[in-house]
């Protein structure tokens, strides 16, 4: 078989870890043969690939990033490619391509499956916001970066007697925001999913201050928004090339807390260190085993499916399944902890 | 209610989230009183326990052990104790037990269920082989800390071409070696499942090298064994005072290795680390769950059952079930990497 | 002996085990009655203190924070102390008062000092600034933070081909950037001791491009300024209540570079992660070692200095030198490194 | 300049950020070439060697182990070649010699340096054992993964009330067991430069367990030997192949106090973990000094001295003065912590 396969999207610790998995099974337990597009989709249309054995993967499983690089595609291209699908799988010579990555990946993964190509999507965001998979890999790193983060905070905020807010990753869904809440103890937690209450955060901060813990911890996911008329919504700062930039709602949320508490209040913006360096344990072994079952089903001839993980088992579901509906947290998983949301 | 918690056997990463997530959910929203047994069971009979505030499980969600200890329990005694469960529930004044243990404990809690008494289980063993939970608490930290450990050893080995023996926890189930072996890329894997061919191991070692990667990983349940007539079973080494000691497979396959392959064998006995420590963000949010859910378990008057992890729902199970049966590595988990097993 | 602690400025990880340290020497090894003040300077003044023995500093050593706290307190009322200080020192009963604490505290340490009290200082700061110490504790844990962050930023620059700015802690000295930058190797590096140049900076990035290095990394100190006319200065943004916030060179910069380059540049501010937390090895060591020579030197009657870390011995210098001159980056450190200034 | 590096002995974190710097600062900026040496002194005599360029070293600084191998050599053949050294130093062309190592390499150099080869040398060694430097890079790093780990078993040690015996590395010197002790708060520490009395730990453990601190943890050197007539001492045990193994003093003292206690001890050998693996920044900073300044004194035909770190500056010291003396943990470090020695 020839197998190609690519990366899109943002980062995401464990592509690399798939990367090597495909080949090592295709390549040394199949015989097959595997090449890697560069930078995305755009690789696939523009033919620029290289063959990827078992020395190009040597390394790799431990590393952030991805070997094969990553990079926007205007989807006017994708819908042109689509439209000619028989002549891009001659060319290309595949019998089956392996894309890995996010929404948007798993969608184009999906149209070129409809037209026809031999598709077995691999899913992956550090956000956990597919609905078809348990869990997909990056994101308990994504979790754990940011948890040891706010580890480090606590301390801080406890010898200052300081509120400290913390913006973590998470536009649509509130995974990262409630679990690295949890796992480090936040007092206070805002997710997409629920517009939180100024009011409710300022009671907690209150009342801690009052019973003698003189700091409180708030985790904020970058989507979260405050209910309506409870934060007057600061429109968003505008920098000097006339682009709105760098406001997000951590900042804005300190700045309110601060002003209202009468307390010390401080922003701290993850960002990108969330989504870049080694994978978890945990993170390699799912990226590992996605790698695997993408090649069997590959052979089995699965195609219009991507691999998922369920319960312990990694089984194979539609990818219309998977890009139909964005899986957000749920009230009870948000009833689970002590912290205000 | 009155709610009585009890941690039991062999220490765990998780162990103290689970008790603060059961204060908080019983002290803080549900106005319960919560005490906790010293010592595990022990306590437990010697009427040994002191009231759990909010305030005593403070900063105790990322600190490895047990605040309530836990100590060796003699079987004949819990057997009087069911016995006498009426007067041991009526001396106690207890509406809900909570003990959290591994397949010991949970048989305890079990009898003590049979017996009469109000008890709702949570599972705990870095081992990971309770069958009826996806995932135990504790699993992920050691998995992680071999996995960091391994990353470690393979830079040393290949800069001095060596084989590493590394050897994990894990004495029914593999469960740690698969997945820290996964993780870390190790090139052998070997887990009491299945008994390993020492010439296999060879072989691999020895086709490496001829490909030019001078070194390999080679990753050790501590009770894996191997296939008869494999390898010349060393019967243990007795110290100065007659006990048969530290002579674990780990330190005998580096000697055997070494001794056939003709390169230099290193063992590294990973130990007490596994399973010590601050748990890994994964393992608080699972700990604090299964606190939760115990909580409610018993507000609900569910008792003789446990919490599980099923997908990503909490759910309760028969205690019966958690004990029925040691989840074990399966084969097809095996298949799943290019390890030698 | 009757000695007094106290911890005052920012927060820096190693405080506790300075506290633990000094608790242990002075009451375990010489007898010694230990009083910890509250929230710095300000308990002494208000008498609010308690004894500290060997259970009030259990565990303490890799925490961070401050189990005593700390506070800003007012010029007026520390000189007006100054004035009264036979009066303050017979109020309290102190045979010798070690403060811990940054350039400020030292300054503080020295009034008193002045005003004959017998003071020991000990100092701290994690931008390692203080000129009559080879290091300060704090500094290293800051610098791992930082490096551990660009780590993992570095992946996810390469993938993405962009440009990552990471601002770090130092507002008038560069030593967590120059040190964070090259452990990480950044191409760039900004510190307030040097104006830099955007052109240098532009200059250097698209060289990488050219040689096929699609991304790099600079790391800025929060103080870093650009040299006159390098950089249009913007003068900072006002916040809804007329305070400027949050503007930092950081956010300016990669603002400007992804204006010049027109290739993506993103801005991680690591913030106050870098001064909270466990602390490493080697701050707890320094820390330990700065707590047992200051119970030494108050034995010894040595009051008026401070320690400092000499090549590998702890000494005594007098408080005056510590504050007077602070501790730059010195262009020779600069140039043992290739990346760009 | 034609510069040639190596790396011999064992790994040490720290080689690859070396060898880059050498790279970095020769070719980059001076205009050198480099190449570099496989595995050692073996690869100079048999004349294996690769250019270095900037993409060779790129990546390399967080790697641990050395991209160029570190092998043996039979001491006879360096003899030889120092015999012949016209001839060799003609047959390499090389204007410069950088080999780094620790003690066996630095001999190796000096013998080479006195035979007339342009050898600058770059001290290693995870031990800090060499005298004519503050320390040696990939000492911190071995202190950092020790103190780690001690960390984690002391929650465990307490759970269990637990004597926890950790060895570490150190054959001839104490400072691993020193730095990682203090860091980590061990109760006892054993060094090779003090024989220990086991009754004195002893001792110490029971005070321990009589004031309700129920556990103790027990850093030792594998050089660390028991004071004549305190312990039997075990003669080591015989593997099947007639070699003594694995019987290290670590596994000897658990069992010892164990039997005279009646209390449960651990032993927890840490081994190899210690010196592989990514540095920690301080040594990736020090190991970039290290090689940028070997680059410099090549320069200047400073040749037959090696770098030195001597407060915060690198100097060049000789050769000789480098190995005259091994550099061992005096009397006063050891007073320095309340640890019983």
């Amino acid at each position: 078989m020839r197998i190609g396969v690519l990366t899109a999207g943002g980062d995401c610790p464990g592509l690399n870890a798939v990367i090597r998995s495909v080949v090592h099974r295709a390549v040394v337990d199949r015989n097959d043969e595997v090449i890697g597009f560069e930078d995305g989709f755009k690789g696939l249309l523009d033919g620029r690939h290289r063959p990827l054995d078992i020395n190009s993967v040597s390394g790799i499983l431990a590393r952030g990033g991805t070997i094969l690089g990553s990079a926007r595609l205007e989807r006017g291209r994708l819908q042109e490619a689509c439209r000619n699908s028989e002549e891009l799988l001659e060319r290309l010579g595949l019998d089956a391509l392996i894309p890995i990555g996010g929404e948007g990946t798993l969608t184009a993964a999906r149209m070129l499956a409809d037209a026809g190509l031999p598709v077995v999507g691999v899913p992956k965001t550090i956000d956990n916001d597919i609905s078809a998979t348990d869990r997909t890999f990056g994101f308990d790193t994504a979790v754990t970066v940011a948890t040891e983060a706010i580890d480090r905070l606590k301390t801080t905020a406890e010898s200052h007697q300081r509120v400290m807010v913390v913006e973590v990753m998470g536009r649509h869904a509130g995974w990262i925001a409630l679990e690295a809440g949890m796992a480090s103890g936040a007092h206070g937690i805002c997710v997409p999913e629920r517009p939180f209450q100024i009011d409710d955060l300022c009671k907690m901060v209150q009342e801690r201050f009052a019973r003698g813990k003189k700091f409180a911890v708030i985790c904020v996911a970058e989507g979260a928004r405050p209910a309506e008329g409870s934060m007057p919504y600061e429109k968003g700062q505008i920098d000097q090339y006339g682009h709105e930039r760098f406001a997000g709602i951590g900042n804005r949320l300190a700045i309110e807390l601060e002003h209202r508490l009468g307390k010390e209040a401080r922003p701290v913006i993850l960002g990108h260190v969330q989504r870049g360096g080694t994978p978890t344990a945990y993170d390699r072994v799912l990226a590992t085993r996605f790698g695997w079952h993408a090649v069997e089903a590959a052979h089995r001839g699965d195609f219009g499916r991507m691999t998922a993980l369920r319960g312990n088992e990694i089984t194979m579901v539609p990818l219309a399944d998977a890009v139909a509906e964005l899986k957000t947290v749920p009230q009870e998983r948000m009833d689970e902890t002590e912290a205000v949301f």
